[in-house]
């Protein structure tokens, strides 16, 4: 329809995000043509500045603001345990457990020969360059219990092997909460092999 | 997390728009930081843009970049035959059916005691002004074949019945491609009504 092409192209931009879909994408170019302009002015400048503000830590590879991420950056945490990740979104889940009081690596993606990407392709060499410089004595490989996470593990541990450094990989098995029945058996074969004492 | 409020920050403003949940919104506040930079200001221009760019056809209160809209612009339509509609995406699906040559007059809304949304604080005084200047000799009630919509349809027709125009509603019936079996009783019902000779 001629005379909203300013909404036509919103909703071009909102359906090139992932899990929107055109009608979503309308809908969401309509609210926001409904919006006080103050707001939408706002939220423009937000989404611009973040975009400017996040970088990569580049001790870790974690998003942040700074040079360093938070983690990396902070003293009090153990930087000699290294817990290998895919995402910054698992370093945000790790965190909110408020356990683990060691530091990370981003890998940023996962080894997938399908896909093309090599572990050049992620940051795996930036991993083995930090343990071969500093004193890391324990490497947690928590990558995806799928099959490109465990491919990456197990890369990882091989490359790591001849730095004799204590390479650990999270334990898989049965969600907490989750019921057996409907628990799938690759999981539960899982959950048995890495049955501990009672 | 320290270090990524922007991102945070994007992510609520996210959130807030309708149908986004906080973990789509962490979704796609992470995929605009990924995203190049120029994108993601053009994005935001676009959006801004949008905002400022489209307002109300100052005659049926269709969304538009101009005073008046591009329906009520064309001087090949017929300005006789006013279809009433709840919201401009109602002009828009029927545009698409490139059927209807009348013009249109968006009410914005639908009468909803429950909301305290009366007759006046929807484009109803418009459309009764306009059918009193113009020379309208039809207004077709097209609003939803909700309570709302049939209360509006009802309220505009004893409005309208001291001009003397036409005043149509658009036929309910069984949706084309769909199965009886499967088609609500009050469809049925109003399909059975409307059944004409074939």
């Amino acid at each position: 329809m001629a005379g909203i092409e300013p909404l036509l192209t919103l909703q071009e931009k909102f359906a090139s995000l992932p899990g929107i879909g055109p009608k979503s994408a309308m809908r969401l170019a309509y609210y926001v043509i409904n919006m006080p302009p103050e707001e939408v002015k706002e939220f423009a400048q937000d989404m611009y500045r973040a975009r400017l503000a996040i970088r990569y830590c580049a001790i870790c590879g974690n998003l942040t603001d700074e040079d360093t991420c938070s983690v990396c950056a902070d003293e009090t945490r153990d930087h000699s345990v290294v817990c290998v990740v895919k995402d910054p979104r698992d370093v945000w889940a790790l965190e909110k457990v408020q356990e683990y009081r060691g530091v990370y690596h981003v890998l940023g993606g996962a080894i997938s020969p399908l896909h093309g990407v090599g572990p050049e392709d992620i940051r795996i060499p930036e991993l083995l360059e930090r343990v071969r410089k500093g004193d890391v004595k324990e490497v947690i490989l928590a990558t995806n219990p799928d099959v490109e996470g465990e491919a990456t593990a197990v890369y990882i541990s091989r490359q790591l092997a001849e730095f004799g450094v204590k390479i650990t990989r999270i334990a898989h098995g049965v969600p907490v909460g989750s019921e057996l029945e409907y628990t799938d058996s690759v999981t539960l074969r899982k959950a048995l092999e890495g049955r501990t004492a009672f």
